[in-house]
């Protein structure tokens, strides 16, 4: 690639001759947040193009789960169905502290505010949700059922300021098919709407901008030619993230370097955010991803203890499987185990998606700590405080739901759970450039570029950190982000 | 301040009319890294202009204790005198692993090669270090010893890796005094050089880039005027981190709002790293900065214990302050203790820095404790397998070193070291421009903007983040990058 075409060198608009396709909004990638993007933009009145690099659309979203994080305002039909009157605040609350101190307060009220509408939108799309409630504690939703629990919303210290209702609704197909389901239904809506055109196997090469980091279009290499794309109301990027550019993750979010499965199609090279910072866009919480040890199923896992080199816990196991494992990571040891009873330990074999390998059995947990080299004592302490304190249905320490606590009976079982040692590790980026919560991409000031948008993963929006990360947050956010930044773009007066 | 004088929005060329200044290389910030810069570059022969909010020189390195890191190659000569053979793969070791994942090996490599060097050219300059070496542990030496251990040299995991040496380099003088002094010896040498021309009270407004974003100049305001400078060979920006700007310490590194002391000058605003972000220059490692609990002195507290609200240890206590602090803002607890010996205890309350509070007392681990509100048993267990472990001469936990291994015989004495409890905890950042070991500022795809460069704490260097942070590395960091970016810049064609 020529230094003028990478994605951080935007064209000039003094060098561009000529322009050899016009539209009114282009959308540079057909995910789920450029699909809801072009979809909301063609229906207020503007001529959309979407760019796609592959030969279809899709994008991260089709390889997803698609479950969607919805609720407040008295609960979505299936919430309400399911017996859980959602409110507004505690959603808002949730998801303030799930976002933590870099939390963007804004659009998290503008979501929550706004999130039974979407529901609504979603399904005169043609989404189908069930009106029923799946009640296992899962990883992702095998069945049809359209409501589960998805994040830390039950677990300490979620429950203690916000009242628990499970948010995440799962798309009314059997098995982990929502994604492809999704994207189905949202390139059908694309497709029948004539202001929408879409085009394939094309690379985005950079930002058309003038002088003063205006955006006037986008350069794009189709059928080996490098054309001017203009774009009378402005760009959205909705690229994804950079989880499949292995420079960008060392460089900023070296924490996501401990994972082992990026999240994400071949496109998430970061290439929207690279572009956006090409024209002087602030790219924020680059450091933080989703990364997560899925440690269950089978549930009864929660049951045990996560336990350090030290053989020390180190966090209430009922939380979501993300939380946990940015636990680990964040923790100064070298090894992890989950201790669980034979019971506990149940059809792990057969269910378990996290790849540990059993390393230590005891009969006494005397034995059991021997066995996996633990200093002396310090496993036995572990658990004998555990369980004077599980008989009496508390956690002091931890504060793990009652639900899960028993005692630990040997035999018992150790389940290596040390990144690096052959456990599963998914992880996607959660940084992007910063935009107001209409979409608008901004510099570091927080004043606007003219003419960009960015949505989905290019952007950095609701959701922050794996720490409090539930699952139904990225795709929730990309849709929903992707719909306000396509109805901005529409609304903005044609540049000349 | 209007749009056009945003710092993240620069000046185009073609929008000046004229040039009120002219120089060879424009220096931004007259700190430690600015003072070396323009002294590099002078003596390369360009003509250079320093611009300095202030009304004197100084910048933060002023306000530091100016230890500065420095070693490898057989040791300098304070290192040599003291008995210390420095290797440079020993110092290169260590300092990899303090930076972590995100380590700029190239840079490192180049900072040990020539540590030697610079520690000479720093003497040239009439830098005095006296060849004694400070044997107690400390945050800073308060005598006139010309070398200290300032980092974790010592302490797992480093010392198992990496022969340790100190590098701390102490200038000579009583007190902590070090920067004043450093400082006034960088303005001596600045002002007899004719070469050099100091502007003061002058605010950088932002920089003036041809639409490819090469640099020309800089836009500053002197006397209540705009005035628009020319810079043929480049600009340096020096103007310091972001430390003392509250919305970009909350958008990129929310882990230090839990800091208390910002360390720096009022000009660490973050305006060289906007400047650059405003021409697409890729800010990295934005999320880090050095945060600590500085909880020696007395020393006799490292032989005490660390522990959470769970009576549990977090870290081997003989490490340096800033990688324990860390340790606990990393750590998902709500209460912080330094269990400790009346003995350990000593002069705490006449000689400690941290601020810490006497919460609890015990004639027995019990009683304390109870005192505290700790789970039961929890530290009665920590205490025991501890003092257990410590008879042995052995932390088979955290890995203490022996020589602060000792066991705690009540009566026990507990400090609240809870971050937002009193305790004081200083803080500066660690994140921005990236540049390549010459000082020139790239975008994200690593190619070079033209005629920018930068330093200190500006640019991102040698030093990433709290975890592996060791006193004396930023300013150390600071003066080899601004010399190197001096060289640099003096070194570029005249634009013409």
């Amino acid at each position: 690639m020529s230094a003028k075409s990478s994605p951080t060198q935007p064209r000039r608009l003094k060098d561009v001759n000529e322009w050899h396709l016009e539209t009114d909004v282009a959308v540079v990638g057909f995910g789920g947040a450029g699909g809801c993007a072009a979809i909301e933009a063609a229906d207020a009145g503007s001529e959309v193009t979407i760019f796609e690099v592959a030969s279809a659309g899709g994008g991260s979203t089709a390889m997803s789960s698609a479950e969607i994080y919805m609720g407040g305002n008295g609960g979505t039909r299936v919430q309400r169905a399911c017996g859980f009157e959602d409110s507004t605040e505690d959603m808002f609350t949730y998801m303030m502290m799930s976002a933590g101190p870099q939390a963007d307060e804004e659009k998290i009220r503008n979501y929550c505010e706004n999130s039974l509408a979407h529901f609504n939108w979603l399904v005169d799309l043609g989404v189908p949700f069930k009106d029923s409630f799946h009640e296992e504690r899962a990883i992702m939703c095998l069945t049809d059922d359209g409501l589960l629990y998805t994040g830390s919303e039950k677990a300490w210290p979620f429950a203690q300021q916000a009242k628990p209702s499970p948010r995440g609704h799962n798309l009314y197909i059997e098995g982990d098919n929502g994604g492809p389901l999704f994207m189905k239904i949202v390139t059908e809506n694309v497709e029948k709407r004539a202001r929408i055109n879409v085009e394939y196997d094309v690379r985005v090469l950079t930002l058309i901008a003038d002088e003063d980091n205006c955006i006037h279009g986008l350069v794009i290499r189709k059928d080996q030619q490098e054309l001017n794309v203009r774009a009378h109301q402005g760009v959205i990027l909705c690229a994804g993230g950079f989880v499949m550019n292995e420079d960008m993750l060392q460089k900023y979010a070296p924490k996501l370097t401990h994972g082992t499965e990026p999240i994400g199609n071949p496109g998430d090279t970061g290439s929207g955010i690279l572009m956006g910072m090409g024209v002087g866009a602030a790219a924020i919480n680059m450091h933080e991803g989703f990364i997560s040890l899925p440690y269950y199923p089978p549930a009864s896992i929660t049951g045990g203890i996560l336990v350090n080199d030290k053989g020390q816990r180190l966090i209430n196991e009922d939380v979501y499987h993300a939380r946990l494992g940015n636990a680990i990571l964040n923790d100064p040891g070298e090894r992890y185990y989950f201790i669980v009873t034979v019971e506990q330990y149940g059809d792990y074999e057969k269910m378990n998606f996290m790849g540990a390998d059993v390393v230590g059995t005891g009969e006494t947990v005397e034995e059991l700590e021997q066995e996996l080299g633990l200093p002396e004592g310090t496993l036995q302490n572990t658990v004998a405080t555990y369980n004077r304190f599980a008989e009496r249905g508390e956690d002091p320490l931890y504060h793990k739901n009652v639900q899960w606590l028993e005692q630990l009976e040997p035999p018992l079982v150790a389940l290596d759970v040390t990144p690096g040692r052959g456990t599963f590790w998914p992880f996607f980026t959660l940084g992007g450039l910063d935009t107001l919560p209409t979409g608008e991409v901004v510099r570091a000031d927080r004043s606007v570029i003219t003419g960009l948008y960015a949505a989905g993963r290019t952007a950095c929006g609701i959701v922050r950190r794996a720490e409090g990360y539930s699952s139904g947050m990225s795709v929730g956010d990309a849709t929903f982000s992707g719909r306000l930044a396509g109805k901005a773009a529409a609304g903005r007066e044609r540049a000349s």
